[in-house]
């Protein structure tokens, strides 16, 4: 076999059995193999940012790795906005980065470029193969680095020399190293300070302590010491409802973030880190905690976070399970023209059960969070590296991860544009994912923030860079051009038919909500 | 005045009036002194590989860098591929790129990234500002660095501090250095080279000595020493038609490149570099000119072009004067079903004069290069990295260069997909452009691909990597999702039609042809 079939068969030994792929010249040997190698599922998008993204939320749903194929340094490059994302929720990617033939490099053909300077920003380790028998090892290596820890991004370099020699045959799956557990001294430290502070203390979850087994801990933790639940500001994934804890979140908006953390004397963070600012604005602080808040780090994302929580909750005497939350009553529908509340009212009280929720709806959902406390058990998918264009993308590979389940990704006009093409993928695949597209037809964000930053009466120039109308963008027949059946809706009424049809519905389905 | 004012102020005085934008917060006091210096164009897209894309196409019509302003490492890197292509197009482009301010990096924040790596391999230049007062100094050495040689990419990252705080005021224009000269003995040697291969050498042109004034001195040469004029295999811009002399190019395809070049006895270099293969093929040579093939590199792409070609010319006593090529009849329209053959005739006999054409065809305009050697006066532009989805926002940066010349893209469907939120930016801006998808459905080069590396017999998985159908993409639904008018056509009278009537009109069309 040759090094491309080898490649291909060491990921499947290594359990990575999925591949999101934008292929080119320098990968049909892989492409190839692909027929030669039973249980390797490839999707095709149409560009790279989908094809990462998928990634990204496939590793989230199934917290296994997917290969990503990618054609050379501009391709790669394609892709490494989610990467970014990807790098800061801490999942775990195998990137299969085509190159040129070793020998051809020298001649410096059009698409020669640093591959591995691309990928430095985002990959947690870059393997570049310098003849086919390294291929199968290095494919390992790969893999077994993208499953350490929380999850990590891996690129592995492949010139297409050492993808059409042959070698020997694929290598065996390495082992993952195992969690670090935490030392007893960040236990016992942070017990102490639950204790002391609790009402007014704070437990900050990241990563896996914000999945069921970790969450149930955690509230154990509270029930002993009072203190609050929260994540740092986003999730990369958490587990909602259904019993589960309630577990707030650090606001985006400045003001709103030192509101909620003003009364907090000792933070302790698991799998999480000291919330901080967005974005820095003029004369404002970039810690969002107050000056008296002490802050105990426990556990990094990559530590063995249930093992951390459970010491925790040994340490504060706690019981040995704690009342779950008593069920909220869920919104009403409302009618009307759309405001930020009746979105959130009408999205929370839709949520079907053991959705998964892809949050970028930036202004005009930002209320979704807190009214969907109300909906049934669902998962909380965040963008954690602030790249927009995040969500579409993520919905493929979590559809792909989780055939069973609904998607639904909500996500503002703007954010949509960046990686649209991810419908395509939606509807090759027929994949389970309905698409709520929040059309305020601005970066509306940036309206805000022109404001925040200083520069509160915004000329015509500048307010054209923030808009998105002239023309407005017509995403039903975006969609449609996609292969994506789509309607538009412009009142609430005409938005809960349109998005309860779209849920009941097997498929792809989006939705423009005018606002 | 704040530093961001400082810049756009800078950036102005050097002589930079147009930037391409796709701004967030940390860019929003550029954004905001847009409004208070009257002179700067400021184009908003809706992708960064848009806007990156837009300013190499300004580059290469108006010689003149565009400032593109781009949200910090995500922003770049979605810029990066279209970078990529204008680095191998040697375009001058200004990337200012947001930052979080100097204090806040050590938060690492969810936007914070490595931006000095992700703009590092595509590149000359980076400056990062420490300070406020850095700002303006930094704006006038990037254009410099821009303007420098044939032109380089200048990569200026600017933190939110450093743009918000106040500056004594903007900086002057720096001086641009002159392109170096090249020395006596290389003209010498070139000179002696074709007078002693008469029609067996090749006189091969690149950057600038593909424009008017070098031509006509290349026409020279080959009128006195018999020698073929060529492109290494694409140009970054070449004039054409209009008495110019008829430059061929190297085809793509290996067997064909090979033949193109096979008799060739003595290649003389000037402004380009030797032409490779696009990609390595298994047992096939990296090196498209013969063994026996000397090879001459008088001028590098930097260098003073026009100078040179004029020494060459005396050297080889060539004529004041090269007689201009007899016109040739332009082709029939033809009607039917559309063939490759077919495309390029009805191409060609319709391009306007003065059209500026961007052609990322690939596989089914491969025929129109050389057919359009009937048409008149006319820019022809490629692909200079090989990294697609170039054309389109190629295209959005002629027409602002040129707001009196009619645009053509002419480009596949799987190329356009890459950055088809270009369209929006034609619309929003009114642009006449004229698209022509040609929707075959699928990766087709890849198809050929797949068997030059050896693969001949693709299964049904492989075949799916390479397919666009399944859903077909709706490209009149696209073209309206993004605001421009659009029609689809399969067969050639229809195009014809279609063709014609949308270059009749002012503004943006586009047109599919159904292959």
């Amino acid at each position: 076999m040759n090094g491309a079939e080898s490649l291909v068969r060491t990921l499947l030994a290594s359990g990575v059995d999925t591949c999101f792929a934008n292929p080119g010249t320098s990968e049909m040997h892989f492409v190839a193999a692909l027929d030669q190698v039973p249980g390797v599922r490839c999707v095709l998008g149409l560009f790279e940012g989908v094809v990462t993204g998928a990634a990204d939320g496939y590793w989230r749903m199934s917290h296994r790795p997917a290969a990503t194929l990618l054609h050379l340094g501009p391709g790669l490059a394609n892709g490494v906005a989610n990467l970014h994302n990807a790098r800061k929720a801490a999942s775990g990617i195998v990137n299969v980065v085509g190159e040129h033939a070793t020998y051809h490099l020298q001649y410096d053909a059009p698409l020669t470029s640093d591959i591995d300077g691309i990928a430095r920003p985002v990959s947690a380790w870059i393997g570049r193969a310098r003849a086919a028998h390294d291929v199968p090892k290095l494919g390992a290596e790969a893999v077994s680095v993208a499953r350490s820890g929380s999850g990590r991004i891996a690129t592995m370099v492949l010139p297409a020399d050492t993808a059409w020699t042959e070698v020997t045959g694929p290598a065996p799956a390495l082992p993952v190293p195992p969690r670090a557990k935490v030392d007893d001294s960040a236990i016992a430290a942070a017990a102490a300070a639950l204790k002391k502070a609790g009402p007014r203390g704070i437990l900050v979850l990241g990563g896996h302590a914000l999945l069921r087994p970790c969450l149930l801990v955690a509230a154990r933790i509270a029930a002993a010491t009072g203190c609050k639940l929260s994540n740092p500001g986003a999730s990369a994934r958490m587990e909602r409802g259904g019993g589960l804890p309630r577990v707030g979140r650090v606001p985006y908006i400045l003001q709103q973030a030192l509101a909620y953390l003003k009364d907090t004397d000792e933070m302790v963070l698991v799998g999480a880190r000291r919330p901080v600012a967005f974005f820095a604005y003029p004369g404002q602080p970039s810690l969002l905690t107050p000056d008296h808040c002490r802050i105990t780090p426990v556990a990094d994302v990559d530590d063995d976070l249930l093992d951390a929580l459970e010491r925790l909750a040994d340490a504060v005497q706690a019981p040995k399970t704690a009342p779950a939350p008593p069920a909220l009553p869920k919104p009403d529908l409302p009618d009307g023209a759309p405001t930020f509340e009746k979105i959130a009212a009408a999205v929370a009280a839709l949520i079907p059960d053991h959705a998964i929720v892809l949050d970028e709806s930036l202004t005009s959902g930002r209320g979704i969070f807190a009214a969907s406390e109300a909906s049934g058990p669902h998962d909380w998918l965040q963008n954690m590296g602030g790249s927009i264009g995040y969500s579409l993308p993520m919905a493929v590979g979590c559809a792909i991860a989780c055939p069973d389940r609904k998607v639904v990704a909500l996500t503002g006009d703007g954010s949509a544009f960046y990686t649209l093409q991810a419908l395509w993928t939606m509807a090759r695949e027929q994949l389970d994912v309905t698409v709520v597209i929040f059309a305020n037809r601005s970066y509306n964000i940036l309206r805000g923030e022109l404001a925040n930053v200083g520069a509160a009466n915004p000329g015509p120039r500048a307010i054209d860079m923030l808009t998105l109308d002239r023309p407005n963008p017509d995403w039903v027949a975006l969609a449609k051009g996609h292969g994506v059946a789509a309607e538009r809706v412009d009142d609430m009424a005409a938005f809960a038919r349109a998005f309860r049809g779209a849920l009941r519905e097997k498929g792809p389905r989006l939705i423009e909500l005018v606002l």
